[in-house]
């Protein structure tokens, strides 16, 4: 690999690094605000989204840059691929956080209505999914990025059963019905952000072992 | 533009037609299942999912391909890239018509509850969105892909009015709560099978004018 293309790699990780750091935040920021009712949060995240738009458009423009500069053929022709696919993931990721916090702030609009405890542990596992998927791409880090994976079952069994608590609550209400299907919509973009990390992380164990894991058809291998 | 690399970007916008072709119908089905409750309807779509997943891999492994093999610059380089993205939103929209297959599923298996109608009309608009922004990109027409994108205010508009018509649903019977949000969901979901092909035909603006319409950001042009 030539150094300018080494050098413009290492650029593209650091890039994607400090951009699964802003969603992070989003994502943390958001929940909170759909918690303590804060409007002021919640406007916080979406104002907040121009930034991690940007970013975005800068990876972008950068790897078609190495592409087209550099011409690079096998490994590091997918690892530019796969920096634009995770780029697009943690964008959508971002649009998920302004999903949850437009959330936040219609509750905040709304009569005051139980939050899930469960929320704060799902909260939890995806952010630390996300800053571990992008460390697992860094560090082609294949035993964490199937650790990633495995957490998305953790995530879906903590989402069905908020699913449940919501539907008791709507049921039992039906003057909490507005509001409930506000932390329903919440919970399932949070249940999507989850999603964009083992898709990330999915990715990274394709880079390094040259398997689709996302569908499992072999495609052959890359060291 | 050399004859071979012309000749690998029409098999890559064949098979991303081919792939609308199925995306639409899987669309389609899913939200005739759900009117219908027919399960085999439902059960056909998901399985039907695997074809989609199949030509994504292809349409990914020959766009890596021509590549590495042509190492084409500015306007082709775009092209194929934009053609992974256009792939990549298909097969997301191939998941979120499973996703209201699992719906229609569900709802089979409860009680009978009232389909709100405009959820045709709002299938229709989808499904057309999804065809005229592929035609968009093979035909290189931003006008087109301008009408697509003028076409989401209005699915956004249907998609309000049922989710209106859902609470009144829930808050007048609430052993309809369950059904009401398996409905819920499925009109997110195709709100965002909308919003995929809106992904799609702002791609096509983009490729074609050099600027990212998704965050309205220059970065010069291409002819």
């Amino acid at each position: 690999m030539s150094k300018h293309l080494e050098r413009d790699l290492e650029q593209l990780q650091k890039d994607l690094l400090a951009q699964a750091t802003l969603v992070e935040e989003a994502i943390y920021c958001a929940i909170r605000a759909l918690q303590e009712r804060s409007v002021e949060l919640a406007r916080a995240v979406i104002a907040g989204d121009h930034r991690i738009d940007l970013l975005e458009n800068r990876v972008d423009e950068d790897s078609l840059r190495a592409l087209a500069l550099h011409q690079p053929v096998a490994c590091d022709l997918r690892r530019i691929t796969a920096a634009m696919m995770i780029n697009t993931d943690l964008e959508r990721m971002g649009d998920l956080a302004v999903d949850i916090a437009e959330r936040a702030l219609a509750l905040a609009d709304a009569a005051p209505v139980p939050i899930p405890a469960r929320l704060q542990h799902m909260t939890e596992l995806a952010t630390a999914m996300t800053r571990q998927a992008i460390d697992a791409f860094v560090e082609l880090d294949t035993d964490l990025a199937e650790r990633v994976i495995g957490l998305d079952d953790e995530v879906d069994a903590l989402n069905a059963a908020i699913i449940t608590e919501l539907v008791q609550l709507m049921q039992a209400s039906p003057a909490h019905v507005e509001a409930a299907l506000s932390l329903f919509s919440a919970t399932r973009h949070l249940e999507r952000i989850a999603d964009h990390a083992t898709n990330i992380a999915e990715d990274v164990v394709y880079l390094v072992q040259g398997e689709f894991v996302r569908h499992r058809q072999d495609v052959g291998h890359c060291d």
